[in-house]
């Protein structure tokens, strides 16, 4: 091709197809900016915006106050020692394997992790080692499983995923922490899909690390990450670079800059608000859940009664229908369109994910509507 | 502290102090994104915004037409054989040096380099040597220098920042790319303050690797970096995950997810036009750089004439008013900022990096008739 001006036009005006439609994919409802803070965003949408007052290290940063939010405020929120930003939730996780292991050791995750949790330990050169899910219909991880497992492969590290991406599955977090404690493996919880969502303490849940995700979880426009660490283990993630004092080696120097950071400190006051909220977000899944399972021929997976409002969904009813609708296994991601609502995978009728977070009744009940009326073609 | 409302309020209304000002720190000045552009990304603000379509590879997306921008426009336009976004400059960097060598290898740098290009090697666990630069004033890097130091210490890998973030010197990177390629040594070229500034050939270059940032010089809201590659080098840095097959490992399965990768975007077809325009530019910056050198005590040092709108300043004047003003080294940073300038770092008078990089004419003017007349306090 030619880079010329009928070739860029289209680079000129791209508008989100998804704006007008209620969106049902787990991935991108708790991390919607709050209309509110968009305004504050567009004075700092340039490149190094963050850094007009930096003195060398970004979350030292004093205007805006992002020292304040990074030293002061999410340890407190997240019940941790220390924390720093980072690129992501999956960048998170690599920084604290590429800081404490060496190639060839191994990582004990849960099966039901999130796929970058596999490739950071590739990355970082490990063996890998799973502790099985207890297989259909709930798909959970027992903590016994992961005392074995430990004896067995004596894991540099061990990883889990608190909920996993799937079902959505709280599996007895406490418990694998208060494990890895006694046999002294380090232990990182991925909580990428609850801190933001539900309340988090690194310290209840007897975590060495917490992974977060501003754009997953924080209501932030990405990528950005959240890593928190234990007192004792700061002097190692948090190393310092030999010929620039001042530079954390594993962040680069510095981590995110411009508008992520600042995407995540305008939305904070809003996520620190909805997090006391939960509560009633788990209630309005199990409502949402309970009015679709009355559909014949779906039915939620994973934990039960769900306690998250990610949740995995069997639909025999909608396969059934693919296999004599016209449009084929595409159907349900066309009617559900023409229906106002988007999120499930063009192609996916037995199986998809699905949440309600932050969903107002009115729009979880146009959705039940929606299944109801479909599942009668 | 706690977290309360009053503590929280702060993080509410953020505003970006610098908006109203001229800002002449170089790190700004290539990042500013285009106001056209603005409403449209606030429609791609959200977290996983670019993902709507995403088939499970983030610069495969056709809509937003991402593949087409990062597997065909990006390449074209760095006539480089291919190319991935990643989270900036900093982490292509690392993500090269990750992939082609080993722990206790050795990275040949020259002195003038981003202290980034220092901690990603650290980060890898490589030797750093340098090739030192002519001193006092031009501080250029002699091609010959890179051949000797290759024989010497034999490296793995031979970075060239092109042009340096000190003084802006545009050196010989043709002639160490040819060495390199005599020599058979990997070479990379960190083209930050070009790449979307002025017209950069990887071919010409003779460059295996070359990497940008789009929060320095592409226009783009960050962070967002971009890594430029040999098609030799692809199997090797693109190399993909065991388990999960269309993953590449050093990406962590994705690079930037969401608003920056629109940003880059939607700048792009800017970013096109204002590269036509470079020598413009250089001009511009020499008509500024003689103009307040006419003001005694004031000098340009680096590569003469300049050839980049980054440059490093002497003022030995500003100096020494600093020694007998009631504000001491700060009387620089607030004379400029009373007449509505910022960028020079506070405390500094004794030397200084800026760029008048897109400002306009009477912009300039009234940077150099802010120097004229704090020269004569």
């Amino acid at each position: 091709m030619t880079i010329n001006e009928s070739n860029l036009n289209r680079f000129r005006a791209m508008h989100r197809e998804s704006e007008k439609y209620i969106n049902i994919n787990p991935i991108q409802r708790g991390g919607i900016v709050p209309e509110k803070t968009k305004r504050v965003l567009d004075e700092w949408i340039n490149g190094y915006s963050v850094c007009d007052f930096c003195e060398g290290i970004l979350d030292c940063i004093k205007s805006p106050p992002v020292y304040e939010f990074v030293h002061k405020v999410l340890p407190e929120f997240l019940d941790v020692d220390a924390v720093r930003l980072t690129d992501g939730a999956r960048e998170s996780k690599f920084i604290v394997m590429h800081s404490i292991s060496k190639p060839e050791d191994t990582v004990l995750v849960d099966q039901n992790a999130h796929y970058t949790s596999f490739v950071a330990a590739e990355r970082a050169g490990l063996r890998i080692e799973e502790v099985p899910n207890s297989g259909y219909p709930e798909f959970m991880i027992d903590a016994d499983r992961y005392a074995e497992k430990i004896d067995e492969v004596k894991p540099r590290l061990v990883i889990v995923t608190y909920p996993d991406g799937n079902y959505g599955n709280l599996i007895d977090v406490q418990e694998i922490g208060k494990i890895c404690s006694e046999k002294e493996i380090p232990f990182l919880v991925n909580c990428a899909y609850s801190i933001g969502r539900m309340p988090i303490s690194a310290k209840k849940l007897n975590a060495d690390f917490i992974v977060g995700s501003g754009h997953k979880s924080m209501a932030a426009s990405g990528p950005i990450g959240i890593l928190g660490v234990k007192e004792e283990w700061e002097e190692i993630i948090f190393r310092k670079s030999e010929k620039f004092g001042n530079k954390e080696v594993e962040l680069l120097g510095c981590g995110p800059r411009g508008l992520p950071i600042i995407s995540l400190m305008t939305s904070f006051p809003y996520v620190v608000d909805r997090v006391k909220k939960w509560n009633e977000e788990v209630e309005k899944t199990r409502y949402f859940i309970k009015r679709i399972e009355n559909i014949s021929g779906i039915k939620q997976l994973g934990e039960r009664p769900t306690r998250h409002d990610l949740n995995f969904i069997e639909s025999k009813i909608f396969y059934e229908i693919s296999q004599r609708h016209k449009k084929g296994r595409f159907f349900l991601y066309n009617e559900l369109k023409k229906k106002g609502i988007v999120g499930i995978k063009p192609g996916l009728t037995k199986n998809f994910k699905i949440s309600t977070y932050q969903l107002k009744k009115d729009e979880i009940n146009k959705v039940i509507d929606a299944f109801e009326e479909i599942s009668n073609l």
